[in-house]
């Protein structure tokens, strides 16, 4: 099959699946009335009910099995708050504006489209030409502002609309912008994430803790982006639901005692080095490749192997699931390493989960702000005589010498490690100089003997005052739900063949509606009997869909399976009744009486439709 | 017990609670490394539990026990919304300003401090001046723009930090505003409430539902308020979680078919009458309540019942819980009648769900603005042969009387009943005019007889197309959460008689960790053990805390009453565990296998503890 092709294969499953969702109610675009607005989605009944059995699971299976201290902060966020974290400076994408209309784009998106219909369009491209867009492509995201607008200007690209002039790319923030309070002196922000409310309680919860690491902080909630203009359906949207984990954890030893319990998962990893060297994603136990360094520590191997049997256990299929990890232009100066779970579904591989070594930066960025110390305490039994590196900025001379990028300096001079350390003193003794690189500048200077005396004390210490490093498993749960969707969705042909019927196999756990109540034909004893069963459902806390029309049973069922419900109850005697599994179809005669307690069991996963079919008698219709 | 002497006794209560609140982080200050926000709270690790646990048990008591349809919408909402529902016109408070300092204050609340003060600090005062405070205190609600300045100018009243002149009062509208998109063309806000999301899907949520009424539609979300200077701690924040329902019926028939399910309940109601005769709240049976007419219909009574249910399951005072209906002036003109469950804590009666017949007003906005008809349809047997009553207002002739006010007196005029219409009919034919009173402009008009034709007429309907009520029951969540804290807290002496210790007496349903596991003393032994246990809690799906430390068990045990912990398992032999009840501090003795579903079994509700003391043998300390 050549590749477009399976485009188009793709484009057509996608429309199927999407069809059915838009018609079956599991989202809605909002605000439909009156037109709608780009990039916001509602979530109707029954993707509501998917979306609460997913952060149902998640609160199971991360906050209560790792006893994290789950938090609830406000979206609304003072200015002050989101300087600190950076957002204010450096959230933003590139923008262009058609200069007549002011319609905006995103400036990569316009390079994008370009590159790829040239490609796919125009096959006498020459070789040459080809791989000049291909380049294009894989660096589109380490372009800066002038080079895409240089590109932009280059391929003579105009507005799409239009045809208009562009102006040159300009960066635009991509927070939602409020005022707090009546007096308009007060700005905030709409979160662009949860994690910041975490971090700023990092004191408080270090003490509820009982002033211990590690420990984990979680946080579930709606995060907001400004999209310039969004695309790809539910996948880029201007509100979503995070569910984010900050695990605080001593940089010196970020061992995980419940490591071996995934070490042994086997599963798709694309380590860096594979990514550059072009090779694909392998299977790989997470044990070896946190032992061969390929991981950087065990929690990071722990969260990792936590999220794969989320994801899975949820529907996600294995084999469309990959951790990838970020290329070294990808990840932030400060994190040490950082892996995405990424689903493949048909708009191609999807970042649904970050999982992050953030280092400290978080919690130091904060502490410099508000003044506030973030740090954790490790007490010795008894005072210890260390050795210590003193680094001194004399902040007047450098002041001098480096005006407004003083302080990019002063904190490159503190946080050398001891051996840059150690060798700037000797340069400097010996030739009252020394060139030094400065990241946060890209550039090196030249530091002199009279800017900085770094020396080594003894000294007496009662304990150790360190900032925790946090690593942090950051998920997009909305996103996570359109791939379940993909990965869930299936047809079937109709018992006369006539028809393709849409079924999604979603797991009991996260199916909207967990059974349904049929009485097979309109009367009103099995009405009665039906009501029964519901009412006991409801006491079950089960929910469920009762259909007492006279459509025929084929048709409830197909309306059902549309939906996803996994088990169909059809009242057909008043003593007992049949259950019918979604994806086999099978069925079991079961008493009335029993049978909310029987959908309760393979609804909660205490048993398995096997274990149930062994147990009762199976009925052939 | 004199007022001042009660008012003291009730903030050294509310003080108590709120520091044992603060001090275990139920609740924090948002951004508290910052100086915090007014009117923004986290919920730390035990308030973001019990939150989730009464948004739980709100989901199962009212969306999955009626088989409601819930929904899930953006936050952030389009201005042509918001311009339907009202909002951007009317949801305002009176603001006046420092003129020097720029300082904001409510114009309301300036004048109710003077008048408290004046009442309370100035014995002296003659009685006619005592009388004329109280009225202005019980009337400040209905105070006009105009009014208010008045009073605050007739008082002499300054701004309180600086003794400024104030600005006159104007209208803030409080609403966080944003834009949406980067061109700045698209004005957005942060949705007042969650209502909103569900109107504007009437159509599809009806066609999902069969196009049969009754049905509800649901949603729990966040929902925003730019108050200009919140008070009273978490009952007045800027932004806070609302649980709303939108239950929509038929308005010709509003009864409800499990009306009798909660007709015999019996607490405390405050009509109308009752309220304006100055008589206090009493305790009635909501069945008669609504054969009597004191409540307007079946299905806001069977809400009014449920809305009772739901908030002592949660373990608020029955005896300080009431609910009172709205006064003529305070209901919107459109609604047929509106209760507010209100619950009594040491800042007063304080409104926490409101249950309100909007009658049509919603839905025909929303057809208004959106050009959509949100209607139902009840498809007759056969044809009917009906006599209409046709008002036909002549807009041309209108428009030339009333020019800007012509869209209010067409409104008006299309909405008289029949009776009105008829009399206005013989009005216009016996004198050529009618006088015609118009709500929305608040005055009488002048119709002549060539502004509207009224006729009858005979028709031929095949179906009656209508605009349903709604029956909207809305849940303040934050308050109800307050609310329970102050009603859950209590105190009691420690063993040796020296400490008042704290507890909150949360139903096992609710509280933020449903128990702790202790081992007596320090061994090894003892610890597997209690690991054991605690991983079997966690398996079972319940929240514990185990604290292995060295601490006294008393001490343990005071720690964990003050979360509400409502069971603690003490390790204390290898093979059995006591467990203790929170309140009673009774003891039993439980087998190590079975312990995990003993606490199971209390904490769903399946048995209560006086269940399991009897099948258990008692342990005595």
């Amino acid at each position: 099959m050549d590749a477009a092709h399976e485009a188009r294969n793709m484009e057509a499953f996608r429309q199927a699946v999407v069809n059915t969702l838009e018609r079956r109610l599991f989202y809605i675009p909002s605000f439909k009335i009156y037109r709608g607005v780009a990039g916001l989605y509602d979530y109707g009944p029954p993707g509501c009910a998917v979306k609460s059995n997913v952060l149902a699971f998640w609160r199971q299976h991360f906050v209560l099995e790792e006893n994290m201290l789950e938090v609830d902060c406000p979206c609304v966020t003072p200015e002050v708050v989101l300087k600190a974290s950076g957002h204010v400076d450096k959230f933003t994408d590139l923008m262009v504006k058609d200069e007549k209309s002011g319609t905006c784009y995103r400036a990569d998106h316009l390079l994008k489209d370009y590159c790829k219909e040239k490609l796919e369009k125009e096959p006498n491209l020459s070789a040459e030409k080809r791989e000049e867009l291909k380049h294009v492509l894989a660096t589109l995201d380490d372009l800066s502002s002038e080079e895409l607008g240089a590109k932009l200007k280059g391929y003579g690209i105009t507005a799409p609309d239009t045809k208009n002039v562009l102006s040159d790319p300009y960066p635009f923030n991509l927070m939602f912008q409020t005022s707090i309070g009546p007096s308009g002196l007060s700005p905030g922000y709409m979160r662009p994430e949860t994690a910041q409310g975490i971090f700023v309680n990092f004191k408080d919860l270090y003490y509820y803790n009982g002033n211990k690491l590690p420990f984990a902080a979680a946080q579930i909630g709606q995060a907001f982006r400004n999209e310039i203009s969004p695309r790809q359906g539910l996948l880029r949207v201007r509100e979503f639901t995070l569910a984010e984990i900050e695990h605080f954890v001593d940089p010196e030893d970020k061992s995980h005692p419940k490591f071996s319990e995934v070490a042994n998962l086997d599963f798709l990893m694309f380590p860096r080095e594979d990514q550059v060297s072009g090779k694909s994603a392998r299977r790989m136990p997470i044990g070896d490749a946190v032992s061969q360094g390929i991981v950087n520590n065990q929690t990071l191997g722990y969260f990792i192997g936590r999220v794969y049997l989320f994801l899975t256990l949820l529907g996600i299929d294995k084999d469309r699931l990959r951790f990838r990890q970020h290329l070294a232009n990808e990840m932030a100066h400060y994190a040490a390493d950082c892996w995405d779970a990424e689903i493949e579904c048909s708009y191609g591989w999807i970042e649904c989960v970050g999982i992050a070594d953030r280092s400290a930066y978080d919690l130091r960025a904060h502490t410099d702000k508000s003044g506030i110390d973030l740090v954790a305490h490790e007490k010795f039994p008894e005072p210890r005589e260390v050795e210590k590196l003193i680094i001194a900025p004399v902040k007047k001379e450098l002041g001098l010498a480096f005006k407004g990028s003083q302080k990019m300096v002063v904190e490159a001079l503190e946080s050398m490690t001891e051996k840059e350390a150690m060798e700037m003193k000797q340069t400097l003794e010996s030739k009252g100089e020394a060139e030094f690189r400065v990241c946060t500048l890209d550039k090196v200077v030249t530091i002199k003997s009279n800017m900085v005396s770094i020396e080594k004390k003894k000294i007496k210490e009662h304990q150790r005052v360190f900032t925790p490093s946090v690593i942090e498993p950051s998920f997009g749960i909305g996103r996570i739900i359109y791939c379940l969707y993909e990965h869930s969705f299936y047809t079937r042909s109709s018992r006369d063949g006539d028809e393709q019927m849409n079924v999604f196999r979603f797991p009991p756990l996260i199916a909207p509606i967990k059974c349904t109540v049929f009485p097979l034909v309109q009367n009103q004893q099995y009405e009665d009997v039906a009501k029964k069963i519901a009412k006991s459902l409801t006491a079950a806390g089960i929910s469920y869909k009762i259909d007492i029309t006279g459509t025929s049973i084929g048709k409830r069922y197909a309306r059902t399976d549309e939906l996803g419900v996994p088990f169909a109850i059809t009242v057909d005697s008043t003593s007992s009744v049949t259950v019918r599994e979604r994806d086999s179809k099978q069925q079991i005669r079961v008493n009335v009486d029993e049978v909310a307690s029987v959908i309760k069991e393979v609804t909660d996963g205490v048993s398995t439709w096997a274990d149930v079919q062994w147990k009762y008698p199976t009925h052939s219709s």
